[in-house]
Formats: C-alpha cells, sequence, structure tokens
C-alpha cells in the first residue's frame, strides 16, 4: 500500500476531551473517529490493528476447543426478565422499543441469550463439556464515555461461554481458558496478570481478571512481583498441568483494589517484593455454575437420566479495548512501537524524495515490489515531505521497522531501522529475513 | 472435527413459518436459531459458511483497490437531517433514545455516516479516487419479517463507498465495482445477473441489482438468455477493459417488474431468448452523484482550488442474505450440496458404526488425521445411527463431498461420493489431490 492512497487522515488537532496517550495517538493517526459520543469508527489502520487481535483471540480460542458462533447485537428483554437482570442492570443497558412496542435491548453481554441457545439444543451430558463463543458489538450507554476506545459505548468484545455437567468439570474449563488468555496476551507481546476479583453484575464467586501494567490504567493493582516469573511455556495443554498453572498464578498475591487488603498483602508478600502500580483490565473470566441456568431452566440429563442445571462460566477478552491497551502499554517517549504481531503493517519504506531525481522512490518502488512478492505488508511512505517530518509521523504510526532511502542506502546495502534502536547497514535479502521470522 | 462434539442441534421440528426451503433447512441443519421475531443468532455450521461468503467478499473489494474500515452499529440521528433523510426512512428506522434523550438509530445503511467521515478528513482531488468499505451488521424494523435470513430485521452487510471528483470519474469506480460484484457471485457458484434496477431510498439515477435466479425470489424478472453468454474472464481489470463490460452487459435486455416494460421486451428480445422467471437480490450498486456531499457540505478542492461536492456511489452486498440465497440456488430433490468455496466443510467421513467392530471407526479417524495434516477440513461423522439416516442428514448439511468406510471401503481403496453423483472408489491419495484442487 502507497501511503497516498491509504485512508489516513492525520491531524495535529487533538481536542481537548482526549486526555490519556491512546485517545490521543488514534485520533492523530488517524486510526478512528468520533462519530458521536463514546462511538466511533474505525478507519483503515485502526481497523488493520482490531482484526489482528481479535485473529489472535480466535486462534487461541479455536485452541482451547471453543466454537464459534455469533449471537445477535439487539436482543428481547424477555430473557433477561427470567434471569431477573433486567431491573437490576440500570441505565448503562440501551434499552430499545421497537415499531410493534416490543422491549428490546442492546446486548452489553450475552449470559441470557446463549442460555437460551443451549437449553433448547443440548439435552444430555453426552455432549459436554461444550465451549461456545463469539465475537461481537456490544453496547453499554456510560454516563461519560471517555479516554476513547478504552471506555466507550460501543465495543467489539470476545464472550465465550462454558457448559458443563458438575461444578469439577467446570473447574476444568475455567482453567482452560485462563490458560488461553495468558497466551492470547503473550502473543500481542502483553504481560497480562491474572487477579482474583470481584464479579459483579455477572455472579458467581470465583473471578479473574487479566490485567497489563500501565500509568493510566483504571485500576489500583497490588501484586507480588515473582508473578512475572512464571513461565507459561512450562505447562501443557493437559488437565493436570493447567490445574497446576492456575494453582502457581493464585498461590501469589495479586489482587485490584476491590479485593485489596493491606494485613494480608503485608502477610504475604516480602516488602521487597510488593509491586503496588496501576493497570488496565483486558479479559475477564467467570465461574457462575448455575446463576443463570437454574432460574432460565436449562436443564441436562445426567447419567442417571437425572435432570440437572448445566454449569456454566463466561469469559470476555475487550477487544476493541486491547488497542488502546496496547498503546497504553507500548507508547513511551514520543514514540509508538506496535508488537510485530498486531501492527497494522509489517514494515515501511521511506524514501527521501526529490522532486527533480526520481532515484530514490524508484528504489522504494523497487524494494516495495519485492517485498510483496514474499507477502511482506508493506507501506511505502511517498508522500513528498522533507525526512524529518516523516520520522515524526512514523514515530507515531508505529511500524516496528522502516527501510531508509537516503544518503546511507547505497546499491544493495540499505539504512533499516528497528524503532527505539539505531538504524544498520544491511542487504535486502537479510532484511527480508528479519521480517519474515 | 468430531460431529459428536460440533454444535450442531439438528431437528426436525420445523415450525409452520418457516415457508421456503432455505429457512427451513438452516433450521433443521442447526445453523440458525431465531431469538426473536426476525433476530437469528448463528450457530457454527451457518456461521461457517458465513464467514466463508465475507472472505470472498473481501477479497474481491480488497482486489479493486477499496479499503476497509469499520462503522458503528449505533448512528446520530443528526447526520441524518442533515441528508434530509431522518424523516424520509419511515418506521423501518429502528429509532433510539440514549439515557441522555439523544436521538440515535441502529443503521439501516451508511450513506450519512461515510460522508461525515469523508468530509473531516479529505479536502483535495489528490487523495481521489477512494472506495471505502465495511462489513457490518444493519438493521430495519421489519414489520413482517419472514424467510429466515432472506428477510430479517439484523443482517450482515458489506457497504462500500466510492469517491470521486467528476461524474466521468465516478462511473469508473462504478464499473470497477459491477465487474468486482460478478466475481464475487461466480466464487460462490451462483451466476448473478446484473440488471437496470430502481434507485428507491438510496436515491440517484444509476442502479443495478444483481439477481440470481429462484424460483422462490422475491423479484419478477425478464431478461435475455443471452446475458448467459457473456464471459467475465474475457475482461480485464483496466478502464477500457470494465467500460466495454459494462456496456456488453446494459446492452442486453435485462430489467426487474419496477423497470419492465413489455414493448421494449417483445421490441428488443426475440421470442425465443425471452426469459420471464423469479430472482432474489443478492447486490444492489447505485451513482448518487452529489445527493449526499451537497447538503452534507463534502467539498473537494480541484485542480483549480475550486471547491466542488464530491460525487459518491454506493454498492451494497447481502452477506447474511447470501447464506439462504445460496441455498434457495442449490437445494433440490431434498439434497443440499454447498459450493465447494463456501461449504462449511471440505468433507464428511461417514463409517458404519458397530458397537462390536471399530474397524470402521479407527479407519475413519486414521483417514481424518490424514486429512487434517494436508489442512483440509474435514468432519468426522462419529454419531451411532444407521448409515440410511446418515446419508439422509448429510444430503441435508451439503458437504459436496463424502468418504463412506463401509462394505465398499477395502485397504486403501476407499468409496467416494461427490453429493448427486454416483460414488467410486479411489485411493486415499487420489482423494486428497481432488479436495485440493
Amino acid at each position: 500500500m502507497y501511503l497516498s492512497k491509504l485512508f489516513v487522515p492525520i491531524t495535529k488537532d487533538i481536542p481537548a476531551e482526549a486526555k490519556i496517550k491512546s485517545h490521543q495517538l488514534m485520533l492523530q493517526t488517524g486510526m478512528i473517529k468520533q462519530s458521536s459520543a463514546g462511538i466511533y469508527s474505525w478507519l483503515p489502520l485502526g481497523f488493520k490493528v482490531m482484526k489482528k487481535i481479535e485473529n489472535i483471540v480466535r486462534e487461541e480460542q479455536n485452541f482451547i476447543g471453543a466454537q464459534e458462533m455469533l449471537m445477535p447485537t439487539i436482543q428481547s428483554a424477555e430473557i433477561w426478565k427470567e434471569s431477573g437482570r433486567y431491573e437490576d442492570y440500570g441505565e448503562e443497558m440501551l434499552r430499545i422499543k421497537d415499531r410493534q412496542g416490543r422491549e428490546m435491548l442492546y446486548g452489553p453481554t450475552n449470559e441470557e441469550l446463549i442460555t437460551d441457545v443451549f437449553r433448547s439444543s443440548v439435552k444430555s451430558y453426552k455432549s459436554l463439556p461444550q465451549i461456545l463463543y463469539h465475537i461481537q458489538w456490544k453496547f453499554r450507554d456510560e454516563i461519560r464515555p471517555r479516554f476513547g476506545v478504552m471506555r466507550c459505548k460501543e465495543f467489539f468484545m470476545k464472550d465465550a461461554y462454558s457448559f458443563d455437567l458438575t461444578d469439577e468439570d467446570a473447574k476444568k474449563s475455567y482453567n482452560k481458558m485462563f490458560y488461553s488468555y495468558l497466551k492470547t496476551f503473550n502473543r500481542m507481546g502483553l504481560k497480562a496478570i491474572p487477579m482474583a476479583a470481584d464479579t459483579g453484575p455477572i455472579g458467581g464467586d470465583l473471578s479473574h481478571e487479566f490485567v497489563i501494567l500501565a500509568e493510566t490504567g483504571e485500576s489500583q493493582i497490588y501484586a507480588d512481583k515473582n508473578i512475572f516469573q512464571i513461565d507459561l511455556n512450562e505447562y501443557k495443554f493437559d488437565e493436570a498441568s493447567l490445574k497446576k498453572m492456575r494453582n502457581d498464578f493464585t498461590n501469589i498475591y495479586a489482587v485490584t483494589d476491590e479485593k485489596f487488603k493491606k494485613d494480608n498483602f503485608d502477610k504475604f508478600v516480602k516488602k521487597e517484593n510488593q509491586m503496588i502500580t496501576r493497570g488496565i483490565e483486558v479479559g475477564h473470566i467467570f465461574y457462575f455454575s448455575d446463576k443463570y441456568s437454574e432460574p432460565m431452566n436449562c436443564l441436562i440429563d445426567d447419567k442417571n437420566g437425572k435432570k440437572t442445571s448445566v454449569k456454566m462460566g463466561s469469559y470476555g477478552i475487550g477487544v476493541s479495548r486491547l488497542v488502546g491497551a496496547t498503546i497504553e502499554a507500548n507508547y513511551n517517549n514520543n514514540v509508538m512501537k506496535w508488537p510485530k504481531s498486531i501492527s497494522p503493517f509489517d514494515v515501511v519504506i521511506l524514501p527521501s524524495i526529490n522532486k527533480n531525481n526520481t532515484e530514490n522512490i524508484d528504489k522504494a518502488e523497487k524494494i516495495y515490489k519485492e517485498l510483496k512478492k514474499q507477502n511482506i505488508d508493506v507501506l511505502l511512505d511517498d508522500v513528498d515531505e522533507n525526512m524529518s517530518n516523516k520520522f515524526k509521523k512514523h514515530d507515531l504510526i508505529g511500524i516496528p521497522f522502516q527501510i531508509i532511502i537516503g544518503s546511507k542506502s547505497k546499491g544493495d546495502e540499505l539504512e533499516f531501522k528497528e524503532l527505539n534502536s539505531k538504524s544498520e547497514i544491511l542487504s535486502l535479502d537479510k532484511i527480508k529475513s528479519k521480517l519474515i521470522t
């Protein structure tokens, strides 16, 4: 893609309400455009990043055997009355009357709807365990939407739901998802900490938040630094290993402020290992057993033919929020560097453009074609502006690798730069192998 | 995937309101489940088909240089007041008041919102032409939703928008999209006819519907059979060739009932070539020039620095509707056969299961692993039921190829069947090469 053709409305005007760096950066680099309070359009650059995150989430959900489906955004109020949450949910739920006066709502979460799908489909323990998920737009009518995509009204979320016969089996599903979440965030270059958390309006008594460290985070967090020493690669995807994994994590103190008790913190964590900082929630998992299946009559025949309420958990990842969260975690000293796995492009070519001499741009186009052949997703910045402006702009766009076609690039030896590092002179073949691995 | 693990709630109870075969089949094979009137959940089997259609649409949009983005589902009423359509649109528009009393709506289409994005981003003719598209859920509050996903309330649609400096340039964008649509439908195994059409609430004076033939179609169509003789492969993706392509198509009589005039039909089409039948609309393209850009003040500087309203067109494909439309076009004599490109699985293995002898199921599992290694997406039907029921079930699920592990499969020679054809005995290697090509 040539930058002059790409729809990236870069702007210097940052509205005053953009208070945190991810919100500012996403507006500056034309990743998003606000359409109304707390509601955004995702322009091509932002859309590409979100799509890559979505695909990593999908792959890791599929890996643990979860099956993808898709529930609608508009739900009937009826099922929420069955579960008892219709009145509880408050004004954050966007309530709608259709033309025939039926009470509808824009789903803020899907426990009721998936329970309704499940109860009419599955009758026997033989079909369990099951994990179903979808990646769909949700809506919460925030009274004060802010922080860009971090706390907006319409947001993109992966939510999964597990169904088991017994509480014991259900914990195995919970562990699978716990593992999947850590793997998902690792692949995005994020170090997420699982933390014991309150369950809020979802319910149940077992719950973990996955939190990444960032000064601008909304939650205060308290943790033992040793939690960073656990290496996920040491666990296998089997029942015993996953059980050990969750024990290893949860034996180390890590809580959000809701669960914080100073006495416990001092008792269980050595002074020098005490970490008190802020974090951003990027995922949240819940085990709530029969909280929905019981009132909604979602029954399963057990081995003896006896009907029992299916045991359920739910598991959310904020896909659109992760775009902002990744920026909060990676944007420092006026340089944003996207993790390779979710960068909008693999590499950008920056030719120094001279109206009277097309040598650099010709060379850039030749390299562009070469890289394209290797299926490398390359951006060519063909915009006619001086190099210093170009560098500043790309410090914000954040593609992690640059090929600079100026005085230092001679013949086949090219100036290659990784953001936040010094540039080096490399052959195109060496550059290709760096980009592909 | 093993069928016993796949979430496919197959049912024999077809509700009386399912009147057309696609609606019946989708409910029977657990592709969808109704959540409320005209609103559906897409279960794994249906979801997979829709996703494959979405990807073909995406690839063909990208091929012509359209850029993907994503606009939200909930829009502000303000921009619809600017364009003048807020009052016009009638009760089909789902109108919403948020908690602060602001007038919002669930987008039935996106001309206003994309014009708003564009006017704040692009100022100069130098950035033109541009084509932007998104694939997003839409809502139309149908008074009588029916025919399953064919005429439902919440539907998945690709809509693209072109921006050009002049009417002449805009026609070139129109031709690109015309070509892209025909290619898209061809890849799904559908023969779509472009037909001169009325523009309705979108506006403008140039418009084509893309219609596939099906007895259950909602529109009466009148066409010259010669339209099927045009071979899309004869055109190249360049301006002159695309212009010729559109001329070649539009010089042959083909209209929906809104545009039908008997005199013209008889004048321009020989009696023996007159085709009068029914069809399903799967795509619709519009050129409406400055209908939205003028009232919404979406201005571009031309070469002389003079401000002019940008010239726009819009282009829709009903992605969720195409799942139903493909069934209407392909489901005959109680056999549904999915086109290879959008089938939920590439092949299904059907072992004859004997509780006292695991030979067949063991063999099936071995073949399953072999095919998986080649990245063939295979379903193994491990459900314990007799073969006659299995065949009936798979006549509906519609995976085009079957490997039958029963008495006719001996050693490495396997019974292989393409739906609607006789089975043959083939080696696994031959089967693989059939599936991969």
